[in-house]
């Protein structure tokens, strides 16, 4: 299959330039036609195979609506909702003060003689100006992030993990966490056939994971979550999906989300540690994408870092075993989605690769300071006593407890419709529930049944998802992704239309 | 050699697990200690082969001793100066009034209600906030760009090609120029063997596209600018070095940075049109990285886009000719590095290949929305008769004369120092001048005689500049690259230094 997949990798059409001249073909009107140097058989096979479902056909579809609408071509619907990608401020969510006050300080500093930001917000933006060259948000950073904001996640690390120490060192500032996880991956995926590089993911997954891995020509291996037990991990699906792959090509790296997407599932300290365990054992690189970590909602779930669990599993594993986590400011409270902010932390990467990444980071000159500097709101709020603490806490409050109550009132309704069955969305942003639906809907343009589904439902409700062959399941099972994030009252309306459009569809479709 | 390229691209010593098990040792406290998962010869073998000398060694070096001067250690100066990298506000460049405030509504819209901000900026700020999802910057935008930005950009390239059309569709907005380079490389390279992708590029290039050819183990095809006649293209050049590339690769793209970097040369309309005359014979994918276009200081020299040349040309090339053309926040007037604000524009891509394209970018979401916001602002600056109109001009004009004239003063003091010889810095940001040193000037650590001089300049008068060899160079000769972005005072210093330094290090070193 590798063996494949490499080829197939490599080739690609070879149009030499001589075939092109023998192509050209004169058009009555004198022009010159002739093939293109870059066409679909002539580019790069890999990007080809990429696919990203949250972004896909679907909401091409959705944009066409919503252009249809904004024309005034009726449609059974006023409004497209787009609840398929995890973004809380266009679905209405506010950001927080705070943080706002204090970029639009750092973008134009002559309001730091405007009385009406607070003195906090305004030393905040003294620092971090500082810390720029030429005091400006405009000059290049550092490559692995601006220094003293590095600092600063490495002490968040620290309090959030009660007291296991965070190197500044081990800190890099990246474009969001996509930008890390793709640079991580980048260093892993080499070698060919038996030993090309394969990288574990969960089912369902987050699709940049699958697109990268495409676009790497790396091996994806799928481990399934335990819909039954809540999208649990299971170390012995773990080891089953390792062995497999091990026929095949060289598994080297394993990849978990949690909180996870699209599952929203808030994975155990015992599990955390299991996998852990599995990962020393089986001498996998981990990678623990960790953007929703305060997105966690549900009684008795609580989020533990794999750094923390790592620590303090003792220095046999915590000495050992290799590790990278990511954050992001696009989701928690923040939603800051659209100005790329994030980080990774770094555990015991050999020195050499340290420097080549480091060397790889330079090359793209460094992460929007915009989102640093955010990110160093993000891990240095307002504290008690500071003027703009109060007000932090209430929004920040707020937004998470509106999203816990979403979380509930989803998975509530969901339920309560025959033939949707939906896990309790104890944390991140969306549920994922499961769907019973024919095999055989689908129709020639559409050839999976939750495509068709997504589609139909696009169409008549307005409503825009991502089915669930968009991340992964389990062969014969369907499900989709919707965020909770349109407000409450909005979404109330949203899940009953989704209830009917079910009810209606499953009659027509059976 | 192609061969050898992708032979050693894909291999990477691969231990497997039963191997890893047996290298397990027992250190005396009992934990284990064996080989990593990932080391330098486990990794991705291309990423090894990226090197990005703008950052490089040499950088590393004069932060050190930016650290050391920080904790009170002599040296023969009192500060480093990084004259290394094209970061105008890092060197005091002031940011535009006018875009810094529009960047702050954006960022805290309350500031809409402060009278002290002036119509214009809030009218251009609404537009933008409207274009927002939830009006919030924090919005995730379009994959290919904010709509109504991209509208502003194509009337923008309207105006400054005399009316040629621009079609919104064919723009999209990048983090920073580099990613839009490095995203268009992906999809040119494949093959593999004698089919394996060739890229030219100009010698001395910008080593963004070395690295990334590096990094996608593409052919890297140079071609040599001609230093006796101020760093113009020779289309004989071309020619022979796309011959002899024929022999063993596949080549497809050809790249050209106009006005240039690290040379300033901005080329000359005819040349562009035999450029483009060269590229459709031969059937080549145009690049045309044109980043400080309006950094153009000399008499008689004119920026030309591309874009306007090969429309002119008329529909035989205007039809046919594949080109993409940059630009970026990050230079010209603005400098502002830190927003990664870009853009690309498409000509005559393969509609199927647009299509791969717009799925490729989805991936990583978005670019930066504040630097979209900047990119509006360039595009889209105060007009005659808007309150902030004047002091914008004031602004840009100071700016760019200031660059014109640290331009010409570069050229004259470095053209009085025996043994160093400067073509003139016909535009962009940077002095590339020749220096006569031996070829026994190195020792043990430092192997090329212009990375030893740079280093022996930089230990000793503090100044940080990049050699000559990290840009390519014809063999034998030597070169360094400065800016010309320090304040004009303190670039009269620097140059002076330099001067005393060459003298010195001649003298030594004969």
């Amino acid at each position: 299959k590798s063996h494949n997949l490499l080829k197939e990798r490599r080739q690609c059409k070879h149009v030499s330039h001589t075939d092109a001249a023998a192509v050209t073909q004169k058009r009555p009107n004198g022009v010159s036609s002739r093939a293109k140097v870059l066409t679909i058989d002539t580019m790069n096979p890999t990007v080809k195979k990429v696919e990203y479902a949250v972004r896909g056909p679907i909401v091409q579809r959705a944009v066409e609506l919503e252009r249809e609408l904004s024309e005034g071509i009726k449609k059974p619907f006023a409004e497209v909702i787009k609840a398929n990608i995890g973004d809380a401020h266009a679905m209405g969510q506010q950001p927080i003060t705070f943080f706002r006050q204090v970029l639009a300080l750092c973008s134009y500093p002559e309001l730091l003689n405007d009385s009406t930001f607070p003195e906090d917000a305004k030393s905040r933006a003294r620092r971090i100006l500082q810390s720029c060259g030429g005091n400006s948000m405009g000059s290049y950073s550092a490559s692995q992030g601006i220094d003293s904001v590095r600092q600063d996640v490495a002490r968040y690390i620290e309090r959030r993990d009660g007291g296991v120490p965070c190197d500044p060192d081990n800190i890099y500032l990246t474009t969001g966490a996509s930008d890390g996880i793709v640079t991580m991956l980048k260093l892993l995926v080499c070698g060919e056939g038996a030993t090309r590089t394969g990288v574990m993911i969960s089912i369902p997954q987050y699709p940049l994971y699958s697109a990268a891995l495409a676009e790497l020509g790396a091996v994806q291996i799928n481990y399934y979550l335990n819909e039954e037990k809540c999208w649990s991990m299971d170390i012995s699906e773990l080891q089953r999906a390792l062995d497999e792959a091990r026929r095949h090509c060289n598994p080297r790296a394993l990849c978990i989300i949690n909180p996870g997407n699209p599952t929203g599932q808030v994975q155990s300290r015992q599990c955390i540690e299991d996998v852990i365990r599995f990962a020393a054992k089986e001498r996998l690189f981990l990678m623990a994408d960790e953007v929703y970590q305060d997105n966690v909602y549900a009684d008795g779930c609580q989020f533990h870092s794999f750094k923390k669990v790592l620590f303090e599993m003792g220095p046999e594993y915590s000495n050992t075993v290799e590790l990278v986590s990511f954050h992001s400011t696009s989701k928690c409270y923040m939603g800051e989605c659209g100005f790329r902010g994030g980080y990774m932390e770094i555990i015991n990467m050999d020195n050499e690769v340290k420097a080549q990444l480091t060397k790889l980071v330079s090359v793209r000159l460094c992460p929007p300071v915009p989102g640093q500097a955010l990110m160093d709101l993000v891990v240095n709020p307002p504290q008690p006593g500071e003027p703009s603490y109060e007000n932090f806490i209430k929004e920040r409050t707020a937004t998470l407890s509106a999203l816990a109550e979403k979380a509930k009132l989803t998975e509530q309704v969901l339920n309560t419709v025959q033939g949707i069955s939906c896990n309790p969305v104890q944390g991140a942003m969306y549920s994922f529930p499961r769907i019973t639906i024919s095999a055989k809907a689908y129709c020639k343009q559409v050839h999976t049944p939750d495509m068709f589904y997504c589609m139909k439902m696009l169409e008549e409700t307005g409503i825009c998802l991502v089915p669930g062959s968009g991340f992964g399941q389990k062969d014969g099972t369907y499900h989709f992704r919707m965020t909770i994030l349109p407000p409450t009252d909005k979404l109330k309306i949203l899940l009953n239309k989704v209830k009917e459009f079910h009810q209606k569809f499953t009659q027509q479709y059976t």
